[in-house]
């Protein structure tokens, strides 16, 4: 079932306590650039830095406590698997994952330093499931999925509740597409709340395959995608199509050129630090691809965690 | 005569219009590392990317309007220049800034970009003073000192004003220190308004000149400083002295390498960006010169101004 109004409210009250309120920041140069009111809802700012830490947060909060007691699990070498650490300690329940180990070192010291029991396993899709099945079969513990959950669904969905709150009358709100998560939880909130809002999902050029599962009406996969937006790699899930499907007015891709582009001058004019996939959805913002003017237009960053040392802008 | 808490205030409801209420951020990492509620005021999040612009706000629309007319003028190659040709431009008046000719292209591109008129100097003291001279007799432009102005300083102190707003019940206080504008309006701002609280100023080991003249009870020139944190080579004005020595408990100086992690740190775990001089605010919470256990510390980031291309973690 696909989560509801409710139920995402209903998350942002389990999640409360545990999460940031994350603040909505304005810019001067970006409005000017692109005659438009535009607020950024920081999720970059949120714990762990990425809005996957609500979703994380839902989920975990939302088991009983025999279920928790047997902890949580997950395969991913990104933010969900931080995001799922932090909220398994935080309720004082295990958290396994499965992570291949060809994982840069910065990620498995986060995942680590959030108290995550790390299994190591090859970097293809068979061994990393293999692996968690072995993690479940042996623990009992729940695995939570990064995107195809509703629990997820509607923890994500909660920042688009808040925006919708500090800024009832926007337009337009943006969010970036990988497999859907945020994006379902985004158009769920959004058009529940505002019945004409209008909800853009913002994808990389290098990895469109939202964009073309929409054009075509079923769910592909995403080929070989090589883009800067590492966040953005995975494909829809059974669950997050048709909300996304129902919800979403269109999907605007951005070109890794655009990409790069908004992510700097996001840095240097905004002063935070975004992640290349919450640069996505600042680039729909110059695509030229839906015509602004004047309008009011949320946009979610979704993330801030980069490798300092290596800086896309930088050869 | 030293602002009072009633300038600031009245500071406060005379730019609200202009400036953002910054956010008030926190930080697990930060809290863990260093055993202290902290709440970092974000000053770097503010228009131009610093503080700066509250001073040069509440100085331009202090200005009756027939002065106003005659324009503002100053000598900065810094934040406050580009602060106050914003701030000249929302009043709809000229800015008229003495810049030395060796001013990094970026920052010359900054000012004229929000307006300002500049006039290029040799880069030093009589050169800049004589350009300045010489704008103020041609156009009756008055001059906007960067720190040793009353109006400045007021505005400049809303920043803590805003901070105690949100959390009254502080125990310390952290401002960076260059010539003391930031720190004299938020020292006279917190100890106004919290009787027992404690007012530190943040300086580099390398431009220690704040620290040395307090040791000494007199005004010691800044002599050859050589720190990343660039905003703060200036020393002590007239004004700002006394109402330093008054209010501010003691000055902790931070070393280079201190600077750099601080900022850092920052970037990575708070996901924000922030100058090298505010990061020396930050420092002093692990130089472990004071103790902090327990305490709640607010921290005034004073600005998020840095050249992109050139990280100083970066060889």
């Amino acid at each position: 079932m696909p989560p509801t109004l409710n139920d995402i409210r209903e998350a942002a009250r389990r999640i409360k306590p545990y999460v940031h309120r994350t603040p909505v920041l304005t810019n001067e140069s970006l409005n000017e650039k692109v005659r438009a009111q535009v607020y950024l809802k920081c999720e970059n700012l949120q714990k762990v830095g990425a809005f996957k830490f609500r979703g994380a947060c839902n989920a975990v909060f939302s088991l009983d406590d025999e279920t928790a007691g047997r902890g949580v699990c997950t395969h991913s070498s990104g933010n969900h698997a931080q995001a799922l650490a932090l909220a398994a300690r935080l309720r004082g329940i295990p958290a396994y994952i499965a992570m291949p180990n060809t994982a840069p070192a910065v990620k498995k010291a986060a995942v680590a330093g959030y108290g995550g029991q790390i299994t190591f396993c090859e970097p293809t899709l068979e061994s990393r499931e293999a692996a968690l099945a072995k993690i479940v079969a042996e623990t009992g513990a729940t695995v939570v999925h990064p995107y195809n959950d509703e629990r997820v669904i509607a923890g994500q969905g909660t920042a688009a509740l808040e925006l919708l709150e500090d800024l009832p009358d926007l337009d337009i709100v943006i969010a970036p597409i990988g497999g859907g998560g945020l994006l379902s939880g985004t158009s769920t909130a959004a058009t529940e709340l505002k019945k004409n809002i209008r909800v853009i999902g913002a994808e990389p050029e290098m990895a469109d395959d939202a964009y073309r599962s929409l054009k075509e009406g079923r769910i592909l996969p995403s080929v070989k995608p090589k883009t800067v937006a590492d966040g953005l790699l995975t494909s829809f899930g059974t669950l997050t199509f048709p909300i996304v499907r129902e919800r979403v007015e269109q999907i605007i891709t951005v070109s890794e050129q655009g990409i790069i582009e908004a992510m700097k001058f996001i840095w240097e004019r905004a002063k935070i630090i975004i992640e290349p996939s919450a640069a996505v959805a600042v680039g729909v913002l110059w695509e030229k691809k839906i015509d602004l003017s004047g309008l009011k237009v949320g946009v979610i960053l979704s993330g801030g965690n980069v490798d300092l040392e290596k800086l896309p802008w930088q050869s």
